[in-house]
């Protein structure tokens, strides 16, 4: 990617050239390893390495959730990984999924870490904090910014299902607020989560073309066909439908690589059929 | 600490036997460190080590803010510094500031780098993805959970403020949830910013004696007699009032450390005038 591409631009490139709305999750877990990478030091890098390689040409983005390196101390190969996506396959563009939120100061700090330390593209965020907590990453002009609205998992109903006032839940404030009056740039996106097709369809209808960044198919059940005929946009796209363990784990000897692609093509084929 | 010692019990212990309420927040910024320490590889854990060292005697409790080490990738001296926080003043928790949440299977993870990687006594997480984003925390039965209730920053108000019903807040709302359903196991705290007494006070009136992080005194402004005031238990204690660049960056040369001993002796007498 070179300066002057945002990462909506690289979204939006990678969405028509891979003809894809699939986000890879890259959730490394190196007990689910094929035998032949356990044991080595550098396994979590080559593991996710072969799964970029064999998948690049059919996702919109990569999103390493960055838990999975830090449990095992692999920051270096988490750094590693993102730049060898970057210099081997330019323009997709990688999410760092760190769903951090802080006071200004902070969040500065942590805009370091994902832009300028990990050379992420973008980077999911908490908006429990607030706007203020979310400026410091979009000074970074070429970066995105995706603020949690509706979590796939079943307490996220806890605090999102609140009614905040004449029936709107704070699912639905945070989606308004984020698209009317955080998104001033346009560097911002949502997560709402696949499990859920009538909210998508809320949010949608209540952020326009906003891109939406979708968990939840694959291993947590979400629908695909409910998931995309709910959250596209008028042009067929605006959706980064993320699957991590379905394509990670599909194939567990030296072939494992091939396997994830067979399931990464079959999901995106899925997709594009109710586009 | 022992295996078989709670954060809360650690908290409490370090309470009374240091007769404080502070808490000393690491947030390691190079650029301020004294001139003899820049530059050295292993400047912020020197740096660190020298503010422990002098103030252990003073706090209930250090909170390393995450995003300070990992913006230099120090996550190693990071490791250092806890391990020997635990090893030189046995008996002071260590609270990671991190502000997680994520789904189950990822919060597992970050409770893998909290408690087993950092050896952190508790961490800091967000609530905005429920309870179940929590309970993998919960899991290590002396471990703290602390979820962010209402925050520092002007900001914080975006959300936390929105009426979810008869007039109650979001925030409070939160209080009442993590009191009376998700702390089931006595692990929980909650974080009230030192900028809004009133609120803190509210939220005593909701949580009892549920231990109350407090940042905001210092650099952004909070009173520290309106804060005491408002928080305190009926035991007179019940806070972890943290401060931390009005500590850390007191004095600027090679007695640094002598001059945040100064401040933070001045801070934890201040507490406690309105104990």
């Amino acid at each position: 990617m070179t300066t002057t591409t945002t990462f909506t631009q690289s979204l939006a490139a990678a969405w028509q050239k891979n003809n894809s709305l699939l986000c890879v999750g890259l959730d490394p877990e190196p007990t689910k390893f094929p035998i032949h990478l356990q044991g080595r030091p550098d396994a979590i890098f080559e593991f996710c390495k072969s799964i970029v390689d064999s998948t690049a040409d059919l996702v919109c983005c990569f999103k390493p959730q960055i838990a999975y390196f830090a449990a095992h101390r692999a920051e270096d190969q988490l750094e590693a990984l993102i730049a060898h996506i970057h210099g081997r396959h330019p323009g997709i563009p990688v999410i760092l999924d760190a769903k951090r939120g802080d006071i200004g100061s902070t969040a500065e700090q942590y805009a370091i870490e994902a832009f300028e330390r990990f050379q992420a593209d973008a980077i999911t965020a908490s908006p429990y904090m607030g706007r203020d907590s979310v400026t410091p990453y979009l000074a970074y002009p070429d970066k995105g910014v995706i603020l949690l609205c509706r979590t796939s998992n079943p307490g996220g109903s806890d605090l999102q299902f609140l009614d905040v006032g004449g029936g709107e839940k704070l699912f639905e404030r945070v989606a308004k607020l984020v698209a009317s009056e955080w998104n001033t740039t346009g560097q911002c996106a949502l997560v709402v989560g696949a499990t859920f097709p009538a909210e998508i369809a809320r949010v949608r209808s209540i952020v326009g073309d906003l891109p939406l960044l979708v968990p939840g198919i694959g291993a947590q059940g979400g629908d695909i066909q409910a998931t995309v005929e709910a959250g596209k946009t008028a042009g067929g796209t605006g959706l980064m439908i993320s699957s991590s363990r379905a394509i990670l784990y599909a194939g567990k000897d030296e072939g494992f690589a091939a396997a994830s692609r067979q399931v990464a093509l079959a999901t995106r084929d899925a997709i594009n059929r109710y586009r």
